[in-house]
C-alpha cells in the first residue's frame, strides 16, 4: 500500500488462539468490513513479521491458511493480494444507517446552494448553477468545444488561464529556499506581516483606505472574512440588512452566527438607503451587509449620496457596515469609485477585500481592514478556524507583488476583461436584441440584463442546462425571497472569443417560445 | 507605491475650487489621515494626470502648489514624494476610538491563549508558552544560539527543518504546470479528489480505519477538523465531555458553537471512561472530544478496555465521539494501538487526523474521516468558512504520498524523534534527576514528567521566560480548572543535540529554591 506500513490489530477476543491464526483472523477481518479490498497487495512476510514482531515463518503460516481458504491469491510478478473473488465479504464500511448518520439527518443544516440547487437535489451541476461557479475551463488548446463539455454564462469567475502560473511556481519555491523555518511553523493568525504589509499599501495606493499592516488581516478569500466578522460580531437574535438581490454564501455565514436577515430593496443605484432607514428606525440593526463597488449581482454602484448617508446613519443608529468589494480591482472606466472604508471617519466600516477573484478563486486569500481591536478580536476567532493561514502561498503571493508581477497580470487580466466586455455585449445585442437588454456595467466580471417580460427566464436556465450543458444563472438565484425576477447575470470574464461564441449559440438554441409563463 | 494606480478621491464637498486645487486637497487630506505618509512616493505628473483625466498641467500646478505649502518634496532620482517634516499632520487612522472598536471592547472573546498568557498579557511570548508553540528555530547552521534566542521545551512541534522543502516546490511546480486549472478554479469543499484517496488509503493502511474517499474531508489541520464538527453537530446547551488536562483551543472551538464543557478526570490510561459513564447518566451528554492515542498533554494511551466500553457507551447513551488522532505517526515502540474509528461498529465515530504535524505546523492539512452522511454535511459548513481549501497544496502533498516522498519523510523523523526522546530522557535523569521523574512515552512529541512536590512548577515556568528566555510548559496551561499540578510537558522533537543541551542548561539555570510555594 504506497510505502505504508500496514497495521494488523491482533488485540482482538481470540487472545488464546495460535498467532498465526489470530493474524488469519485479522485479515479476513479486514476483509469483510471493507478496510482491504479485492485486488489490494498484502505486505511482504518479512515486512509483515517485523512490523508485528513475529518470526516470519509465523506469517507464512497465516498466509498459508488464508490462501486455502480462498482470502488470498499469489502471482510471481505481484506478490500476494486480496482475491478478487472473496468468499463472504460483508461490508462493514462508514454506511448511512451509522447512529451519527441518523442523527445528522435530523438537524437542520446551511443553505449555501440557493433554490435552483435545492429544487434539483444540489448535484454538482446544480450547485454549479449557483451563485459561485466550479466548471472547469476548457483547456485553451482544444481544437473545438465538445458538445457535453459544461459551459457557464454565470458571472463572478476569473480566467484562470492569465494566472501567472510559472512566476507562482518560482516565487513558492524561492519562500520554500529562503523563508522556509518562517512559512512551515507557527506564524500570526492575523497572516504573514509581507502580505499585510503589502495589502496595507495597496488598498491605501489604489483605494484610499488609510491602513497600516496592524489594520489588516490575510483571510482565506472574502467568504472568510464576512464568516470571522459574523462569528465574531454577532450574537443570536441580532438582526443583519442584506441586499435583497445579493450574495447567498455570506447570508448563511451570517445566519450560522444566529443572526436573523432583513432584505433591503436594491435599484440602479444599489442599496436602498432609505428603505434601511425606516428598517433601522422600526427595530435595532446591528449590522449591515452591503456591496457598494459592484453591487452583487446587479453591477450598479451605490450612489454617493447614498454612500454618505449610509455611513451617517451607522453612525446615528450604531451598527456597523460589512463592506465587500469582492472585485475592487476590475473598473474599466475612468476614475474608481473609493470604497465607503476610506470615508469612514466615525469607524463604522469592517472591508473584505480578496485576491481569489483577481488571481484564481482556489487560491484562497482574501483580506479584512478594521479598526486594530477588530482585527485583534477577528484573530482570535481565526486561531479556532485553522489557526491561520498559508503562510507559505502567502508569503509568495507577496513577493509577487513586491516584483509588480501582481499588478503587471491585474492590468493585462484588466485589458482582456474590458474587451470581452464589450465583445459579449456585441454578441448578446446581435443575437439576443429583442430579448434582452442591458446597460455595460463600468466594472466587474459580468453584464446584468433584463429578459423581455414574455420570455420564461427560469426555463430558460432550466433547458439551457439540461439540453445544452449551459449554465445560466437567473435572478431568482440571488433573490432573498426565492422568487423569480426577469434578469440574467451573464459573465464575460472567463470566455475568450471563440467559447463566448459557442455559449451564445447555446444560449440562443434552447431560447424558450416567448409568452409562456416564466 | 509599487506599481499600484493610485486612486484619488476628487469627489468631495469643494467641487466650486479649481481642479488643482482640488487634486492639491486631496493629497493632503491624505497625508493628514495617514493614508500618505511622510517619505511615500507620488504618483508621476503624467501618470497621474492620466488616471485622473485631467491634463498633466494641472497635476504640475496641483504639485507645484503643494511644494510652495511644505507638503511634497522632490528629489532628482527619486521624484516627487511626501515631506518628512509635514506641516500639520493629524492622522486619523482607525483607531481605538472607533465605534467599532468601542463595541467589540464590551463583547466576550474566545479565550483560546490559557491562564498564563491571560494573566501575562497575552503577548507573543506568553501566547507561545501555551499549548501550541510559534517560536522559529534557529537555523541549524548558527554558530551557537544567542543568549536571548528565545527556545521552547514545550511539546507538540515537529522539526520543520527536516521537510523536505526541495521536493515539495518541485511537487507544487509540477501541479501548477498539469493540474493548474483544476487547482486554480473552484473545486470541492471535501478537498481534491487525489488527496482524498490518498487519505482513504493511508488511514486504511497504517490505522486499521476502512475508508473510501467519500468517507474523506481535508480540512486545515485537526483544528478545522474539530471547529466544523462542532459548527455541524452542537447546538447552544448541548453539553459535551472533554479531557480534564487536555488541549484548548479544541474546548474554545466546542464551546464558540454554544456547548457547555464538563470535564472528564484523566489518568495514566487515559480519559476516566467509568467517570463518564457517572456524568452520563445524571444528564444527556452530546459527544465527547478525546484523544486517545497519545493523550494531549499526558502523552498516555486509552487503555484497551475503556476504549470499548467508551464507544458501547456512546451507542448505549446517544452521543458522538470525536476522536483527535493528532500525531498518530510518531509511535517508537512496537504495534501502533488502532484508533478508536477502526473499531467503531455502530458509527459514533468522527475521526479527526492530520498531516500538519508530520510535515509541518504551518502546512495546514488535516482531514476528518466520518459516514458519508456527515462528510457532506461538513462539507456543506466549509463552505461558509473559506468556500474550499488549498487544492494546489494539497494536489502537491498528494503527490507525495503517490511518490512514497512523505512516507519516507515520516519515517526519517520517527528514526530522529526517537533518538532524540532518547537523548532528552538522558539529559533530564542526568541534570534534574531529583526533580523530575518519567516514563519514557511509547509516542509522540513530549515527555509528560511529574515534578518534585516542593519545586514551584509555575515559578519555575515564569523564571524560565523572563530570565532564561525559555518557554516551559506546566501542567495548568492544559488544566480545564486552571489549578496547578506537579507537572511538566517537555517536548524533544524539534531540538537538536547541541540544542536539547542548552534548553536543559537555561532550565537548570533558573530552577527555583525547592520548598517554595509553587
Amino acid at each position: 500500500m504506497a510505502g505504508w506500513s500496514v497495521a494488523i490489530d491482533l488485540t482482538r477476543e481470540d487472545e488464546g488462539s495460535p498467532t498465526f491464526v489470530r493474524i488469519a483472523r485479522a485479515i479476513t477481518d479486514d476483509i469483510r468490513r471493507g478496510r482491504l479490498r479485492a485486488g489490494d497487495a498484502l505486505p511482504g512476510t518479512r515486512t509483515l513479521a517485523s512490523s508485528l514482531g513475529v518470526h516470519r515463518n509465523t506469517v507464512l503460516a497465516a498466509y498459508r491458511e488464508l490462501f486455502a481458504e480462498g482470502w488470498i491469491a499469489s502471482e510471481k510478478a505481484r506478490g500476494t493480494f486480496v482475491a478478487v473473488e472473496i468468499p463472504d465479504a460483508q461490508p462493514r464500511r462508514f454506511s448511512a444507517k451509522a447512529a451519527l448518520a441518523r442523527e445528522i439527518a435530523a438537524r437542520p443544516g446551511y443553505d449555501v446552494v440557493g433554490p435552483v440547487a435545492r429544487e434539483r437535489g444540489a448535484g454538482p451541476l446544480a450547485l454549479a448553477a449557483e451563485a459561485r461557479m466550479r466548471v472547469p475551463l476548457p483547456p485553451r488548446r482544444a481544437a473545438s468545444i465538445a458538445k457535453d463539455t459544461v459551459m457557464t454564462l454565470g458571472g463572478g469567475v476569473p480566467d484562470v488561464r492569465l494566472v501567472p502560473t510559472s512566476e507562482l511556481a518560482r516565487a513558492l519555491r524561492r519562500v520554500l529556499r529562503r523563508n522556509a523555518i518562517e512559512v512551515l511553523s507557527y506564524g500570526d493568525a492575523e497572516g504573514p506581516l509581507a502580505l499585510r504589509r503589502a495589502v496595507a499599501k495597496m488598498v491605501a495606493a489604489t483605494r484610499g483606505v488609510a491602513a497600516s499592516e496592524d489594520h489588516v488581516l490575510v483571510a482565506r478569500g472574502s467568504q472568510m472574512g464576512v464568516d470571522l466578522v459574523a462569528r465574531t460580531l454577532l450574537s443570536p437574535g441580532d438582526v443583519v440588512a442584506v441586499e435583497a438581490l445579493g450574495y447567498r454564501p455570506a447570508w448563511e455565514a451570517l445566519r450560522a452566527s444566529g443572526a436573523t436577515l432583513v432584505p433591503v430593496p436594491v435599484d440602479g443605484h444599489g442599496m436602498d438607503v432609505g428603505a434601511l432607514e425606516r428598517l433601522a428606525s422600526e427595530q435595532p440593526i446591528r449590522g449591515v451587509y452591503v456591496t457598494p463597488h459592484h453591487q452583487f449581482p446587479t453591477t450598479v454602484t451605490l450612489a454617493p449620496a447614498r454612500r454618505l448617508r449610509l455611513l451617517d446613519l451607522a453612525r446615528e443608529k450604531r451598527f456597523w457596515v460589512l463592506e465587500d468589494d469582492y472585485d475592487h480591482e476590475f473598473h474599466y472606466e475612468g476614475r474608481p469609485v473609493l470604497p465607503l472604508a476610506s470615508a469612514d471617519v466615525h469607524g463604522v466600516v469592517v472591508y473584505v477585500g480578496t485576491l481569489s477573484k483577481v488571481l484564481a478563486p482556489g487560491m484562497r486569500i482574501g483580506f479584512v481592514v478594521a479598526p486594530v481591536p477588530v482585527i485583534e478580536r477577528l484573530a482570535a476567532t481565526r486561531r479556532l478556524v485553522d489557526r491561520q493561514g498559508d503562510h507559505l502561498l502567502a508569503t509568495a503571493i507577496a513577493e509577487l507583488v513586491e516584483e509588480g508581477e501582481l499588478q503587471r497580470h491585474i492590468r493585462r487580466a484588466k485589458r482582456i476583461y474590458s474587451e470581452r466586455r464589450a465583445r459579449l455585449a456585441s454578441l448578446l445585442e446581435a443575437h439576443l436584441g429583442g430579448i434582452l437588454s442591458f446597460e455595460l456595467p463600468t466594472g466587474g466580471t459580468a453584464i446584468w440584463a433584463r429578459v423581455a417580460s414574455d420570455v420564461p427566464v427560469d426555463a430558460w436556465a432550466t433547458r439551457a442546462l439540461d439540453e445544452a450543458a449551459l449554465i445560466l444563472q437567473p435572478a431568482r438565484q440571488f433573490a432573498f425571497d426565492g422568487k423569480s425576477r426577469s434578469f440574467l447575470r451573464v459573465g464575460f470574464a472567463q470566455h475568450d472569443e471563440r467559447e463566448a461564441k459557442e455559449a451564445i449559440r447555446r444560449m440562443v438554441s434552447v431560447l424558450p417560445k416567448r409568452g409562456a409563463s416564466r
